[in-house]
């Protein structure tokens, strides 16, 4: 072969190449778990019309404001918030030192087993059982009980690691909207300071991007070392209105986008759609009893009311069916 | 000249001005503003230790969080912090609506010019003001009229515009840190949504990086359409032992670095040094008549005792003297 004939055959072959390459680049597809169906395809609309320059409904980087529920949107939430598993898991580990807990409820029937009997309380023994399993240690010491929790106890029904419970679509939708530009944060009515010390390396959400129900810290001198105390004060209710407030408080603007799965993320949807400008909202719905749970008006947990419903066809947020719509649901 | 001669010219030119280029743009000072003594040396020095790869003091990016009090370092306190004067301007501005403040104290000395007299009731009298001033409106409101306020409003004494009596000094380290992979965020006792109108543009602060004092909020329907609205009740005060509180629940992780002026910020500096590795504490010092003001343990306004003096020199806490540590004040 001549050198000439060499150098062009080389320079068709990479036109080729890239010709080939190219197209493939384009349509690589960021949400590989999410089926073709209406949700993906509002998901891709919305972050193609946000980010396209000299579009009407471009929206500028640092606007690009996403919020996210955790229990239930970015991971699962039965048979009860896992959250509410770890003070059970806590009852049992403290219970050697609260000899006491033996004759005093809820404690009492958390001891024997009895979950049914321990919760007829209501409200108030499930405030308790928080309060005993979540107060009075320094911010720190309660980080590290959290991280030990998280790295052994499993899931009752999947046996697997609670940390594992994670819907592989929305890990993707998360590292879509950040490569598109977008923030994303946390809007919980579970407690802050349990979700911050994993959100970072299961989500990529650090700890500054985390909203959530709090109890209140007292900043104190502990053997001469300063040390936030957890006291047994509840702070602050993420959930429901307490949502928007929120969001206000740590967040400072209004998401353009807001993903949720209950009644408790009603008001956040509803403050995401009232600002101006190009707006998505979103809510997954658990209806395949197969690959995880079947639940929606009648669950205690997680409740999607026929109200929510109504609401959601009313304003036309996107419903996702989990079983319609995810190829997959764990990674 | 031949062609040969030309190339090597250009060659030897080009890599000339690339040595003439190089040093010069490597030694660039990222700290004009400040004099070569001490407290710019520890920045630029605790800066390079915790960036270096391999250093022991390496912090890994996530993890650069620098704390900044607002006023008294970041932009000037005197003759009285600026949200105060704006909470009096806005007292003149509602008046006409409110007749009954001309027979009702605190309103009625303010009105007359009296702040003497208006402010004898001490910290009730202060907190009627900001109420009446800060509270009843929604949070969209409430943005639009402090941004009109800092647009028109001047400094008593130097006639400029509040957002230009800023230190820009603090300016540039901002910019300095930033450039170094640190978030910089706001942990001031000031009213965190009389901050985020403006700390971006004129910081480079978003509004999820301001920390401050607040009020509560209410999420309810205004004419069918979701809005936050500002109540006239504490919500949290961002001072003294309160930093590392707002700390912790707004950024979650301990600051390595921590900037403040006054009494109000030995918390959240002793907070900063109490965790491991490399940390970088510094407190503004205002002893310059002249070109600012000077004021210390005897001010009302950002108080800089005696006790913070000997807790900072116990510590090691770098103190900047703005007579003699920065060639320039304002920008």
């Amino acid at each position: 072969m001549k050198r000439n004939s060499f150098l062009l055959m080389m320079v068709v072959m990479a036109t080729t190449a890239m010709l080939a390459i190219s197209p493939a680049m384009a349509q690589t597809d960021p949400l590989p778990s999410w089926n073709d169906s209406a949700p993906k395809k509002a998901i891709v609309a919305f972050v193609e019309k946000v980010t396209r320059e000299g579009s009407p409904d471009f929206v500028p980087v640092p606007e690009r404001i996403a919020t996210f529920d955790n229990d239930g949107t970015l991971w699962a939430e039965q048979p009860m918030y896992f959250q509410f598993l770890f003070a059970l898991d806590r009852v049992k580990a403290l219970a050697p030192t609260h000899p006491e807990w033996k004759d005093k409820e809820p404690f009492a029937s958390l001891l024997k087993g009895d979950l049914k009997a321990a919760l007829a309380g209501g409200e108030k023994a499930m405030l308790e059982i928080v309060m005993a399993t979540h107060a009075g240690m320094t911010t720190d010491e309660f980080e590290r009980i959290v991280k030990d929790w998280l790295a052994t106890a499993k899931h009752p029904k999947t046996k697997r690691l609670y940390t594992e419970m994670v819907y592989q679509p929305m890990l993707e939708l998360l590292v879509y909207l950040r490569a598109n530009g977008f923030k994303t944060f946390i809007v919980s009515g579970g407690g802050i300071e349990f979700m911050r010390p994993w959100t970072e390396k299961v989500y990529g959400i650090p700890p500054e991007q985390v909203v959530g129900s709090s109890i209140k810290t007292k900043f104190e001198l502990r053997d001469g070392k300063p040390a936030l105390v957890r006291l047994p004060e509840l702070n602050f209710i993420d959930d429901k209105a307490g949502k928007p407030v929120g969001i206000n408080e740590h967040v400072g603007r209004r998401p353009i986008a807001a993903f949720g799965n209950s009644d408790g993320d009603q008001q956040m949807l509803e403050w995401t759609q009232a600002g101006p400008g190009a707006r998505l909202m979103l809510l997954v719905h658990h209806d395949d009893a197969v690959r995880e749970f079947a639940y929606g008006s009648e669950s205690k947990i997680g409740t999607f009311s026929d109200a929510l419903r109504t609401e959601a066809t009313k304003n036309g947020w996107t419903v996702i069916s989990m079983k319609n719509d995810w190829k997959r649901i764990f990674p």
